[in-house]
């Protein structure tokens, strides 16, 4: 019933028909998330690479004093869990937490080796995604290096157009790396 | 003639029949740099992605002082380049540079779409490729927060085995972050 928005999801890069749909369909796992609910916690393996169908996640260290560096949001048709971590099979250093009730769809390892041995287009898909996650990645590092906070939360409207005004200013400012209040003065600034 | 050393690398992960091995091979350029030539400065655009036959290169940024902060060796058999410009089109911030007269072979955008479309299993190559450069780029930017130099080192010497009697030590001081002096003092007490 929630497969509508993975197919669609996978139909931006390959076209699948309908055998192989029903088989990609037959590999997944719907998991139901009530707000607060963690998908992952530090030192959990991430078995799963999880499709968000409604909803949303954020991703979280814990620093030494307890709090979140976010380093994630996925809301709806975004991808999450911990890609080092399923790929490596080691520990995550992350919380993924559900900031909504939440809906997954989730594939394991071990399906998604089959679904590439089974339909190899499959490859193409992954290879867009891992390209994409790749250049994120690299991206998120050099804004945390060099822009300022203004310029991250440009980039985090452009980033989750969706997320401005469904998420607590709070999360937004965790975000972007600067406490609520320094966040509340810069929106004051920018609206000047 | 340096076509043997490619066609290895890909059969690590794919298997190509003779006219898709000469297909790829048609798509392929080789390029010669003597020691200390470009392949790459700051603010091009990288158009290539290039397999190393022969010799070693270093990616570096230049930080406002001028100094070089090294953040890949690649030697014989690694791919080069900047992956960030390359799939993005985006200006480099890199200066990818030939410490050793070297040999590569590069393929263009252009041609390596082509050949995703000719030879789809070589998505699974790159769909690999890909996934392994993003496990590296996230290691890389935790051990840069959390790893002391001595365990930098170890790490450098576990992914760069034969790269420890070859490059000066200069070269390693600066990919794992401190000064030459610094590092001949970490030499010394770990012989100890």
């Amino acid at each position: 019933m929630y497969t509508v928005s993975i197919l669609n999801n996978i139909a931006r890069h390959i076209r699948l028909d309908e055998e192989e749909q029903a088989y990609f369909l037959s590999l997944l796992e719907e998991k139901e998330l009530r707000k607060k609910a963690l998908l992952l916690r530090e030192g959990d393996i991430c078995r799963y690479d999880y499709f968000v169908v409604k909803g949303c996640f954020k991703s979280y260290s814990l620093n030494e004093k307890g709090q979140e560096n976010i380093v994630q949001f996925a809301p709806e048709n975004w991808w999450t869990g911990d890609l080092y971590s399923f790929l490596t099979g080691q520990p995550t250093k992350f919380y993924v937490e559900a900031i909504e009730d939440s809906i997954t769809i989730q594939i394991s390892k071990t399906n998604l080796q089959l679904l590439f041995d089974k339909v190899p287009k499959f490859e193409r898909f992954f290879r867009i995604l891992f390209q994409n996650a790749l250049i994120a990645q690299i991206q998120r590092v050099d804004d945390t290096l060099s822009k300022s906070a203004e310029e991250k939360y440009q980039q985090f409207l452009s980033k989750y157009p969706q997320l401005v005004n469904r998420l607590p200013q709070k999360l937004i400012a965790s975000y972007i790396g600067v406490t609520p209040e320094f966040f509340s003065a810069l929106l004051r600034k920018m609206k000047q």
